[in-house]
């Protein structure tokens, strides 16, 4: 395992206030990734692409560190093993892996998650299963939901209430494409269930045969600053819950950088 | 006609040295647009929308009074109708239109292109076409070329060939898409023919159906630097031409911020 290159210390009050508050019991989703400036984040399906600088890598570690979960799709786990555990942390790190059909269960045990589980570095995944999956005798943490039937897809409130009922407070969503482009939209209740975004842009273009990041609809983000690291920059922001509010209706609006 | 913000000035010493130096007689092309972080240059085909801040404009007028000419392709000006004159210039600064089958005859009359030359704020444009659009009697200067039968496109080569020898030395390049996708390729010599980019990105997403810049491969852009504005960021760079690199090999460069 690579050793992370120090966090740079500037990093610490920009994010700040983009983190979830310990003080504070609400339930907390931010949503980060990295991209390349034509909003790629992988050169292709299942190809495992370095966007950003490693900068960014300890950046992750430090942002999980303030986090009770880590949530990814499960796609992200087959294309890139990721370890999903947290180098900064003082306290435990919970993977947890959108997987409806439960595909984790036969690759699970030759992959870093069980790894890092194995060797005492990181926390057992939870993995969000549908109802029609459930099979018996695999010793992996199940979280068992119902998938919309029309969509194929569980619904995100029901996905962290579940969450918030075993006691998981905040959650840092990584990924991938699938996951973050619905997590870019408004719920049906007309509000977006993403706190906090933060997105690395990396001054690279990965192509147009990449997996890219594109909401269905536009949005603006609101409440923005940007970090400057060695060769890319780092977008912190909010989703504004205000329905009806467009991206181009921002147009020079006063926001803090 | 809207007055400009006022340029701010740490701009100008950010910029100085992506732009072509008065005392250098080599050709220069500079690619500059503003894109959404979903990397959409445009709502949707057609669509004008304004993506940057104010001071993005005022930028991109301090930009053109760099160079002898702007360029961009036909679609951008039925878009958009764009004035393509420059409120900083001390100079005369030549609009051209990139238009095989020469569409602008039909709309020039109306078109802000054809106001701002009446009203002398602005030179009358040079459109290029193709061979077999070539017809009498509509006052408008054309550069005539023969695209390529295959493609029907130009070879920017040609065309840059072809402006040379109009004793043009400098041409800022704006959009739309088409044109910035082509010019973020090699060309058939392994060599970009862009010297500098200049790329406004804005914190919002435009979504899916909006025009999306994205080339057709992967590239890097090297010798970065960011401006933050009020709410956007400015990536200028210029485009590697050691023909084979790739993106991904970037990891860990050290570039000027
Ligand atoms: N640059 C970065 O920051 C970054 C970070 C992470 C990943 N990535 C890249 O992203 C790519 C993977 O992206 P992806 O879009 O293919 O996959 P993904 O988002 O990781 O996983 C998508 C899958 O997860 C399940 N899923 C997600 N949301 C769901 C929901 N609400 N309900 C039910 N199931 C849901 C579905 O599984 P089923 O198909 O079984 O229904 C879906 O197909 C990889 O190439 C990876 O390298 C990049
Ligand atoms: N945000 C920004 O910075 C920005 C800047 C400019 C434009 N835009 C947006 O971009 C959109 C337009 O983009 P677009 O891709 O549709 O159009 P475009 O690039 O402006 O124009 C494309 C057309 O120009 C001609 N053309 C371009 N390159 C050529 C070549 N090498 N050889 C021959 N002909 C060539 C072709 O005309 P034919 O079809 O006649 O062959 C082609 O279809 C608009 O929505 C506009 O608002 C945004």
């Amino acid at each position: 395992m690579a050793p992370l290159v120090p966090l740079p210390q500037d990093l610490i009050p920009f994010l700040d206030r983009y983190l979830p508050r310990k003080d504070n019991d609400d339930f907390f989703v931010t949503l980060t990734y990295a991209q390349s400036l034509d909003s790629r984040i992988s050169k292709g399906k299942g190809i495992q692409t370095i966007i950003s600088h490693p900068e960014t890598k300890t950046m992750t570690h430090y942002i999980r560190s303030h986090h009770d979960a880590i949530l990814v799709g499960i796609n992200t786990v087959l294309a890139d093993d990721p370890g999903l555990n947290c180098r900064y942390c003082d306290h435990d790190i919970r993977p947890i892996i959108i997987d409806p059909s439960f595909k984790l269960r036969t690759i699970f045990q030759r992959s870093k998650l069980h790894e890092n589980c194995v060797n005492g570095v990181g926390l057992a995944p939870l993995v969000v299963i549908d109802r029609h999956s459930l099979v018996e005798g695999h010793g992996i943490d199940t979280l068992v939901l119902d998938v919309d039937p029309k969509t194929g897809k569980f619904s995100w409130l029901d996905i962290f209430k579940a969450l918030r009922e075993k006691g998981i407070r905040s959650v840092m969503v990584e990924g991938g494409a699938t996951v973050i482009n619905s997590l870019l939209r408004r719920g049906e209740d007309g509000l977006f269930v993403v706190n906090s975004l933060i997105v690395t842009v990396a001054p690279i273009y990965l192509g147009s045969g990449g997996v890219e990041v594109s909401p269905r609809e536009g949005l603006a983000v609101e409440d923005v600053s940007w970090w400057r690291g060695k060769r890319d920059v780092v977008c912190c922001g909010r989703l504004t819950s205000e329905a009806g509010r467009l991206a181009a209706d921002e147009q020079g609006g006063e926001v803090s950088c």
